[in-house]
């Protein structure tokens, strides 16, 4: 682990992403030694910079240092993840924040065991507060997905979708939502709450590049009785959904064009 | 600084506290090296702990921790703050939480700056979001404060009104907002986000004691126009609101018997 460049693992409890969750991470899958997402992952880390006044981030740096955390010489070493913390540090009084450098976090996480293709999906009774300033960005306030994995958890699900306090679909707890319908491929608007995933930009991208018409939609999740598939997207892949609400879904109606797309851009 | 009640001063980048703002904090008074609201401050945390499935806090040796902090023999000891955290610890994979103790951090702060009572409100552009399943809470994701801060300082402000999403007010930054109509004590309703804090519901149960009618509402500011007198509270008192939106407020306004009530349970 590497904090602000040197090897360690704890921060100060004053540390502002401690106090306040005043900071952001980003989870980067790295392929042979190399993140096909890197570009993206960067994009919405400044963004979110941007947005919460926190000082930019050197991507060279970044990188760099991502490289001296990944393992070599070893069979397993394909596929890793690298998580980047990037917080306020101590700088400012209370909520008040000031200028100052940010504290900056790496770590290697195990790349999760493999979700098997056709995952049965929990619609939560937990709901997401909508109309954030934070809509869109990978933020350290998470405690709402804690709620919602709990509860997934107890009802013996892996992952469950998450509707906005409206009632309209939002995400799902570790990935973006996607469905198919008609040859059109939906997934929900990210403006009032929820993440807006790299893997869901380079799916709507891909699509497009396709042909395909892609649709943001503020939709309430009876819209996905009538959808012919379903997935799921983050940073480390695509998963189809196999059943929702009951239902069987059909993983072989999602877009085989866009299935080999992500798994060869991560391969 | 106790953590776990042993000396220190960092935690674990791996705390879920910094991973998901997975957790707690109270801030509580200290006058002559007793806690007036302590009761309300741990029926809070357990509220929180309850709701968050996080292992219940023993309020006796958080007490007897507390205690070790303050400071003795000197002559600013009368009014102290001490901080608690209570975080998650480690326990959990991703965002799924698992069983175990929970992290425990108290220390002293200073107690702020005296607030002029007068103070001028800022009505922040920035909003709450809402429909919070962390509604009335004082958990560690605190990250739309630190936003609605940064809007305060750039307008020239020490205090804001926050409205959620839909233009309803909820709290100010760092206090809880009442106001005086026609005889009759009002303040936001707490049910969809905002925190639900002690000396709001001191100053409720003060009211209703002097034999005013308190009502919760869900009211835009444009009710504060009619207003005879608005003030805020926290854990560390009360302040009356001089000037909103332009207009001058009477300070004097604000209801005697709980000013006095108030200044007598804090000093």
């Amino acid at each position: 682990m590497l904090i602000n460049g040197q090897c360690g693992d704890s921060i100060a409890v004053l540390d502002r992403g401690l106090q306040y969750g005043d900071g952001l991470f980003e989870t980067i899958a790295f392929i042979h030694g190399n993140a096909p997402l890197w570009d993206r992952h960067m994009a919405r880390l400044s963004e979110g910079c941007r947005r919460l006044a926190l000082h930019q981030q050197d991507a060279v740096r970044l990188a760099h240092e991502a490289r001296q955390l990944l393992h070599r010489d070893d069979a397993s070493t394909d596929r890793q993840v690298i998580k980047i913390i990037i917080t306020r540090g101590e700088h400012g009084s209370a909520y008040f924040p000031r200028e100052g450098d940010a504290t900056r976090i790496l770590y290697t996480r195990d790349w999760p065991q493999r979700v098997q293709q056709g995952i049965a999906l929990h619609l939560c009774r937990t709901r997401l507060a909508t109309g954030s300033p934070l809509a869109g960005l990978k933020t350290l306030n998470r405690l709402e997905q804690v709620v919602a994995a709990a509860e997934i958890k107890n009802a013996g699900f892996q992952e469950g979708l998450l509707c906005d306090a409206d009632g309209f679909m939002v995400e799902a707890l570790m990935s973006n939502l996607f469905w198919l319908k008609q040859g059109v491929l939906y997934t929900p608007l990210l403006d009032r709450c929820g993440v807006s995933g790299v893997m869901r930009a380079e799916v709507i991208e891909q699509a497009e590049h396709f042909g395909m018409r892609v649709q943001e939609v503020r939709e309430t999740p009876e819209m996905l009785d009538t959808a012919e598939a379903m997935f799921l997207t983050n940073a480390l892949g695509l998963t189809a959904v196999g059943e929702f609400s009951g239902k069987l879904m059909d993983v072989d109606a999602v877009p085989l064009k866009i299935r080999n797309a992500i798994q060869q851009l991560l391969s």
